[in-house]
C-alpha cells in the first residue's frame, strides 16, 4: 500500500496544527506544536512507553484517556522531556493541557501532552505557556509540516506519511525520533489523524499497527521515558472505512514512519534491515533479528562496509531461538555468505557501500518470518551522545 | 585479598609457558602462546561460552575434557579464531593438539585448543604448526609474560593477576579480551594455574569464582564463540590448600583479571563500576546494573564526561526488577543525583575526568547487592571496529 510521505496530521480533514517557537531549544527553531481534532467526533487512541520510569506528559495523558473523555488535541514539546521531574512536572504537564483547554475553550482537560529532551530537568512554564498561546493563535489546516518541525530534536528531517482512500478518507501522520530508538517504542512521539469514520474500536487497530511497526524499529536498544504513539480520529469525512483497508492503511503509515526514524537515527550511515526467514515462531524470529540488531560489533561493522558475517552469528548463538546451528544460512544484500552452517561466498563479493543494507538470515526452522530495522553505530552517533546533553 | 599484577600462569611451580610469533597476525608479533604443566598431577577444569556457534578450539576442548583424560596443557593462538569453519576448522584444532602432544611426547591426546581472532577464516596451519614447534622448544619456567603478550588481539597491555599463600602456593593466570566482552563469558581466553594440591574438585571452585568475575565484566553486550577459562592444578607446592582460602584467591585473581579486561575494552577511556544496591535478590541487582552496562546512551554520556543520570533511571525502567520508582537512588561517583525518586544534587556536582567512574544505585527493596563493570562507548570502540575487520 502506498503512502505519501507529504501529507502530514492536517491532511484528513478537520485537523488543525501550527508548531512555534518559544526558547526551550537552546540554539531556538520551532519547539512546539499543537495538534487539534475539530470534530465532529473525538475517538483517540493511544500507546505509552513500558518504561517503568515515565514522564509526566505520559503520566498525564494516561490519566485522560482512562477517563474516557473526548480528546480534542494533543500539545507536544521539544527542548526539555519532563521525565523524573516529580510533582512539579505532574502540574506541569497538567498545566500544558490545561493551556490549550482554556485557549480552546474546551470544558474539560481533554488534551494529551507529549514532551521530548532531557531527562530530570523542569520546563520553563513561562515559555511554555506563551508558546501554547502563539500555537493556538495559529492553528491552521496547513499546520501540519509545521508541527511536525517543532517535534525535532536531533532528527535532520521531518517524518511524515499519509495514504488517501479512494473512498474519501486519510490517515497521515508525523513522527519525531533520533536516539534511545528501541522495541516497544522509542524516544519516539507520533500523531496519527483520521478523518475515516472508524469501522470500530481504534485500539486494536492502533496496537496491531505499532507491533509491526514501531516495535520492530531498534536503533540503539535503549527504551525511553517519553515515547507515544497518538491516534486521533474526528469522522470528518463521513464515511465509513473498510476494516481491512483501515488497518492496513495505518499499518503502511506506521511502518513509513518507523523506517523514516532509523533512517535518520543519530550518526546513521546505513539503514538496515534485517529479516529472519523460516522461524518457527514470529516470536523466534524476532528474537535473532533483534539479538543482531542490538550488536554493537555487528553495528560497527556495517558503518565501516564491512559484512561481517562472523558477528551475525555470534550474535544468533546468544538467543534460545529453535534453529540448528550447522543448517542455517546469513545473506548480506542477497549474498550467502555463509551457507548451511558453513563459510559461503566470499565476503569481499559483498558491496555495503549503499545506504540501504539488507541481512537475511534463514532458519529453516519453520514458516514463519520476522523484520526489524536497525542502522549502524558510528561515529555520528557517540558525537551525538557524548558530546551535548540530551 | 591483595594480587599481585606480576605473576603469570609460570608463577606457580612446574608450569612452563612460552610465546613466539609464527606469522598469524598481519602486523607481526607473538601470536602463538603454549602453557604446560608439568605435573606431578594434571587436574582441569574449564569454562566454555554458552554461544550456539562454538568455535572450533571450543569444541574440540570440550571433548579432551570429556574424555576425562589429564591435561597436559593449552596451546592458544590470537591472529584467527578459528570460529565458523566447518569440519576442516575442527581437524586444525584437533591437529594443533596433536602437534603440541607430539613435542611433549604425550601419549593420548591431553592438550586443549583456544583461538582469537577473526570468525569464519582458516588458520594458515603451516604457519601454525612450525609456531607450536618454535614455542616447544622455547618453554620455559618464566615464560608466562612471553605467553601474555602472545595471545594478545586488541589489547593494548598485557593482563595478569597472582596471589601466593603464606603457606607456600600460589594461583595465577593471564588474560586477553578487548571486545566482544560480555557476561556468560566475553572474547576472552583465560588461563589459570596453581601449584596447591586442590582441596576438592575444581569445577566448582572455577565456576564460583567466573560468576562473581567473568561473568560481571560487560564491555559491549556481545558474547564470542571462543570464550574459554582453564584452570589448571598440579599439586607441585605439595600443600593441600585450605578450601576458602583457595576459593578467595582464586575469586581475586579472576576479579582482578576481569578488571583488568574491562579497563583494556576496546576504545575505553572510562572504567565503570556499577554497583546495586538493597536489590530484592542478587538476579534482581544483576538485571538492574546490567540493563545500565548496556545502555549505548549511558555509556557515550560516560565518554562525554556528562553523569546523565536519566539515560540510568531509562535503563532501569526497563526491567522487572523488584523496586519502586519513587524511592530509587542513583549516585555518580558517590554525589547523590537522584534521590528518592526525585533530582538530587545538581549533575555539575559531579566531576567524571577521572579514569574510574561509580555508579551506585540503591533499589531499597531487600538486602542483596550486585556488582557489574563496563566501560564507555567511544570514538575509540567505533573505530577498532567499524575500520578494521576482526
Amino acid at each position: 500500500m502506498m503512502v505519501d510521505t507529504t501529507l502530514g496530521v492536517t491532511a484528513p480533514g478537520g485537523f488543525l496544527a501550527s508548531g512555534v517557537s518559544c526558547g526551550l531549544k537552546s540554539h531556538g527553531g520551532k519547539d512546539l506544536a499543537l495538534v487539534v481534532n475539530d470534530g465532529p467526533e473525538f475517538h483517540c487512541a493511544a500507546v505509552f512507553t513500558t518504561n517503568r520510569f515515565p514522564a509526566a506528559p505520559v503520566q498525564w495523558s494516561k490519566q485522560v484517556l482512562a477517563h474516557g473523555r473526548d480528546i480534542r488535541g494533543v500539545v507536544l514539546n521539544s527542548g526539555g522531556a519532563n521525565a523524573c521531574t516529580g510533582d512539579q512536572g505532574l502540574n506541569d504537564a497538567r498545566a500544558m493541557a490545561e493551556a490549550v483547554d482554556h485557549h480552546l475553550h474546551c470544558g474539560d482537560t481533554s488534551v494529551l501532552v507529549a514532551s521530548t529532551g532531557l531527562i530530570g530537568v523542569l520546563l520553563d512554564m513561562n515559555k511554555v505557556e506563551a508558546g501554547i498561546s502563539q500555537a493556538a493563535d495559529q492553528l491552521s489546516e496547513h499546520g501540519g509540516l509545521d508541527a511536525a518541525q517543532a517535534i525535532m530534536t536531533t532528527d535532520t528531517v521531518t517524518k511524515q506519511a499519509g495514504y488517501t482512500s479512494d473512498r474519501g478518507w486519510t490517515v497521515a501522520g508525523m513522527a519525531k525520533g533520533a536516539g534511545m530508538l528501541a522495541p516497544a517504542l522509542a524516544t519516539m512521539l507520533v500523531v496519527l489523524t483520521t478523518d475515516a469514520i472508524p469501522p470500530g474500536p481504534l485500539q486494536p487497530v492502533l496496537n496491531k499497527a505499532t507491533s509491526i511497526s514501531f516495535d520492530r524499529a531498534d536503533s540503539d536498544g535503549c527504551m525511553s521515558t517519553n515515547d507515544m504513539v497518538v491516534l486521533l480520529a474526528n469522522g470528518h469525512s463521513a464515511v465509513v472505512a473498510d476494516a481491512q483497508e483501515f488497518q492496513e492503511a495505518l499499518n503502511s503509515v506506521c511502518v513509513s514512519l518507523a523506517k523514516q526514524l532509523i533512517a535518520d537515527a543519530e550518526g546513521a550511515e546505513h539503514a538496515i534491515t534485517i529479516t529472519v526467514e523460516e522461524a518457527h515462531s514470529v516470536e523466534d524470529g524476532l528474537e535473532v533479528a533483534r539479538s543482531i540488531a542490538r550488536s554493537n560489533l555487528f553495528k560497527c561493522a556495517i558503518s565501516g562496509n564491512d559484512p561481517n558475517w562472523g558477528r551475525v552469528l555470534a550474535s544468533m548463538g546468544t538467543t534460545q531461538a529453535d534453529f540448528d546451528p550447522d543448517t542455517v544460512d546469513v545473506f548480506f544484500n542477497d549474498v550467502g555468505v555463509f551457507l548451511g552452517g558453513a563459510p559461503g561466498v566470499p565476503r569481499d563479493q559483498v558491496d555495503l557501500s549503499e545506504f540501504e543494507v539488507t541481512v537475511r538470515v534463514n532458519l529453516h526452522a519453520g514458516g514463519h518470518c520476522a523484520v526489524v530495522w536497525t542502522n549502524d553505530l558510528t561515529h555520528g552517533y557517540v558525537s551525538e551522545n557524548a558530546d551535548y546533553s540530551s
